[in-house]
C-alpha cells in the first residue's frame, strides 16, 4: 500500500497534575507517518519498545505503524491480544509483563497502544506499572478510543466483580488520532464512539447535538467522522482537569456510567460500552426527572438523539433490578447505600448536587423507579 | 495486655506532587492507641477497611492494633500473608484484590499495612490500584520499614526477572511509627534497618555515623532505637522530593541499591535487603574510588561502620560477575550498556556525575573491577 502523507489538523496538549503533559495530534494518515509527526523524537534509540494491539487491528494497521516507527530507527516488539473485553484481565496483564521483561524493556522504553479502548487501557496499565511507570503513546483506532479512552488518564483492568476495578491514573505522553482509520470501523462501533461524544454534547454543547442530528443517516461519511473527532477531542480536553480527582469534570465524564457499567457487565459482552452508556444516560435522565433536577425536554432529547443514531435507550428486561443494584454497588463512586451520579439540569448545563459535590446521591428506590420509567417511556417513544 | 499510653515525639508531613500529603507520626505505644492519635478521624465509618499483615507480626501486634482501630468505630478485615519476600508476587496480590472486593472494599476504604517493607510494599501497591487508588495507612513494625519503606512513595511487586519491577508511586496518607515495637525485632533485622539509616548518614550526616559508632555494641537499647528512628525519619523526609522523579534525591535514596538489589536477588533470600544494601554501598565506594570521585577515607568509613554494626560488606564469591551484571541490567536505572548509580565525594557530600545528572554511568568493566576490589579489600580489613 502506498504511504499517504499526513496533515495535522489539530495539535493540542494538556497537563496531568503529576507534571506530565499529554500531547494530542489529530492527523489524517498519521498512522502511516509517525516518523514525520515529531512524536518519536524524544524516544531513546538505545531502548527497545513495545507495541500492544489486538487481532482485528493487527490485520489492518500493524504493518504500516511498525514501518513508520522503524523508519525513525526504533526497535519495536509487537504483542497481539484477543480483540475481546476478556483481554483486560490480570492473566493477560501478567503475560504482557513477562513478555516485556523477556524482551528487555527498560525504564526508558515506550509502550505503544494500537487499537480501541481495551488495548489502550491494558497498555496504559502495563506502562504505568512497569518500572513504576514508563513511556506511553496511544494510537487509537476506534472512534470510542479516539474521543475518549486514549485521552483519559484512567488505565484499568476488569475483575470478576466488575469492570475497571483495578487501575491507575497515568497519562500518555502522546496521543496520535488518525480519523482516516475510522473508515474500516463497523457501524456498530461508530455508534459506540458517538455515545461518548453525545455524552459530552449533552453535558457541554447543544450545537454538537444539532450537528449529529443533521447527519444521523450519514454516520459513516469521512467528513462527518473527522469533524466529530475534532469537536469531541476539544470537548473532552476541556474536561481534563488539572487535578486528577476534580469532582466537576468527573461527573461529566462519568455521566450515565454508573448504570451503564452495570448494564454492560450484566450483558456478558452482548452490550458494548457505548451502547450501555447510552442506556445509562437515559436512566440518568429519568433519575434527574424523578428528583426534580432534569426538565422533560432534556429527558426527551436523550432518547431522541440516541435513538436517531441507532443506539439502544432502555435497560434490557432480562437484567433484574437487584442484579443492577448489586453491580452498581461495586461502582467506584458508590458510597454506603447510595449511588453517586451526575445529572443534567438542561442540555449543556449539569446540575450541582450539593455545595461540596457536583453529583447526586441516589437511593436504591429512586434507581429502581428510574429504571422502570426508562423501560416504560423508552419503549413508548418513537422517533 | 494493658494498654499503654502514647506520646507523640515527632509529627511531620510532606507532600507528594499529586496533591497528596503524607502525615508522619512517631509515637511510642502508638499501635495501642491509634484511636487517640487523630489519624482515624477522616476515615469513613460507612466503609469497610482492610489490614494486611504477615504471620510473624500477626502474633505480636494484630490484636491491639485491630482493637484500637475498632474502638474508633471502624470495621476492619485483616489478611495475613506469609512473612517472606515471596509474598510480594502477582499471585498474592491477585488474591488480595479478590479478598478485598469479596469483603466489600469501596473507593472510600483504607488499606492499613502492619509489618515490614514487604507488607507495606504489597499493601501500598494494592491500595494504589484498587479503584485506581484508595486510602493507605502504614504501621511499620521493622526498623527498615520505619526509617525507609513506609515513608517512600514506591510500591512494588517482584517478578521472576528481578525485584520491584512492577509498581507504582503512591503515598500513604498517614504513617504511624511506634519505636516500642522494635524491642521484639531480632538483631539481624535491627541491623538491616540500620543499613538504610547508615545510607542516609553516609550521604547526608556524618554526625549520625558518629552516633551509631558510639552505640555499635548496644544496638538493641530502646533509647538508641528511638533516637535512630527520629533522626532517620528526619533525614529520609529531607530526601522526599516535591517531584516524584527528582534525580538528586533519587541518587541518595538509591545509593548502593543497584548492586545491592542484584546481590539480594541472587542470594535467593539468604541475604536480606539491608545486608545487600550494605554490600552494595561498599561496592559503590569502590566504584567511586576507581573513578576518582570518592576519597580513600570515605571508602574506609563504609567498611568500618557497616562492619561495626555487624553488617556484611563484601559480595559473596558464589555470585559470579556475569550473574551480577545480568541482574543489574534489569535495574530501573540501567541504560543501554551502563549502570547508573550515585557516588560520594566524601561523607555527607554526594558527587555530581554530570551537569544533568547527579549519578554516574558505570561500565561493566568498572563494576567488575570494583567488585574484585571489594572482595579483596573488604576481607583484608578488620575493625
Amino acid at each position: 500500500m502506498e504511504q499517504p502523507s499526513a496533515a495535522v489538523s489539530l495539535a493540542s496538549s494538556f497537563r496531568a497534575d503529576n507534571n506530565m503533559t499529554t500531547k494530542v495530534t489529530v492527523a489524517p494518515n498519521g498512522l502511516w507517518n509517525l516518523d514525520s509527526l515529531g512524536i518519536l523524537d524524544n524516544i531513546r534509540k538505545d531502548s527497545k519498545h513495545l507495541l500492544i494491539t489486538d487481532k482485528n487491528v493487527e490485520k489492518l494497521y500493524l504493518r504500516p505503524v511498525l514501518a513508520s516507527i522503524e523508519r525513525a530507527g526504533h526497535l519495536v516488539h509487537s504483542i497481539v491480544v484477543p480483540a475481546e473485553e476478556s483481554s483486560k484481565t490480570f492473566e493477560i496483564y501478567a503475560r504482557l509483563v513477562q513478555d516485556a521483561l523477556d524482551y528487555g524493556i527498560d525504564k526508558h522504553s515506550v509502550v505503544f497502544s494500537l487499537g480501541g479502548g481495551l488495548v489502550s487501557n491494558l497498555a496504559g496499565f502495563l506502562a504505568s506499572t512497569l518500572y513504576r511507570g514508563i513511556g506511553l503513546v496511544h494510537l487509537p483506532t476506534s472512534l470510542l478510543a479516539q474521543v475518549d479512552a486514549s485521552l483519559d488518564f484512567k488505565q484499568a483492568l476488569n475483575f470478576s466483580h466488575g469492570k475497571n476495578l483495578i487501575g491507575s491514573f497515568y497519562p500518555a505522553s502522546h496521543v496520535v488520532i488518525d480519523p482516516v482509520v475510522l473508515r474500516t470501523l463497523n457501524p456498530r462501533l461508530i455508534r459506540c464512539g458517538l455515545a461518548e461524544s453525545i455524552k459530552h454534547g449533552l453535558c457541554q454543547d447543544s450545537e454538537f447535538l444539532d450537528f449529529v442530528m443533521s447527519h444521523h443517516n450519514r454516520l459513516g461519511e469521512p467528513e462527518f467522522l473527522a469533524e466529530t473527532v475534532n469537536r469531541s477531542v476539544k470537548m473532552k480536553i476541556d474536561m481534563m482537569p488539572d487535578s486528577l480527582h476534580s469532582d466537576r469534570e468527573e461527573t461529566v465524564k462519568q455521566y450515565g456510567h454508573a448504570v451503564g457499567h452495570a448494564v454492560e457487565f450484566l450483558s456478558g459482552g452482548d452490550i458494548f460500552h457505548g451502547e450501555a452508556i447510552a442506556i445509562g444516560m437515559c436512566v440518568s435522565a429519568e433519575i434527574g426527572k424523578l428528583m426534580g433536577v432534569t426538565d422533560e425536554d432534556t429527558v426527551d432529547t436523550h432518547y431522541r438523539i440516541l435513538s436517531a443514531v441507532g443506539l439502544p435507550t432502555t435497560v434490557p428486561y432480562e437484567q433484574s433490578l437487584g442484579d443492577i443494584w448489586n453491580k452498581v454497588r461495586y461502582d467506584k463512586h458508590f458510597l454506603s447505600d447510595r449511588a453517586y451520579t451526575g445529572l443534567l439540569r438542561t442540555i449543556g448545563v449539569p446540575g450541582q448536587g450539593s455545595a461540596d459535590h457536583h453529583g447526586y446521591w441516589i437511593t436504591r428506590d429512586i434507581l429502581f423507579r428510574a429504571i422502570e420509567a426508562n423501560r416504560e417511556n423508552g419503549n413508548r417513544r418513537t422517533y
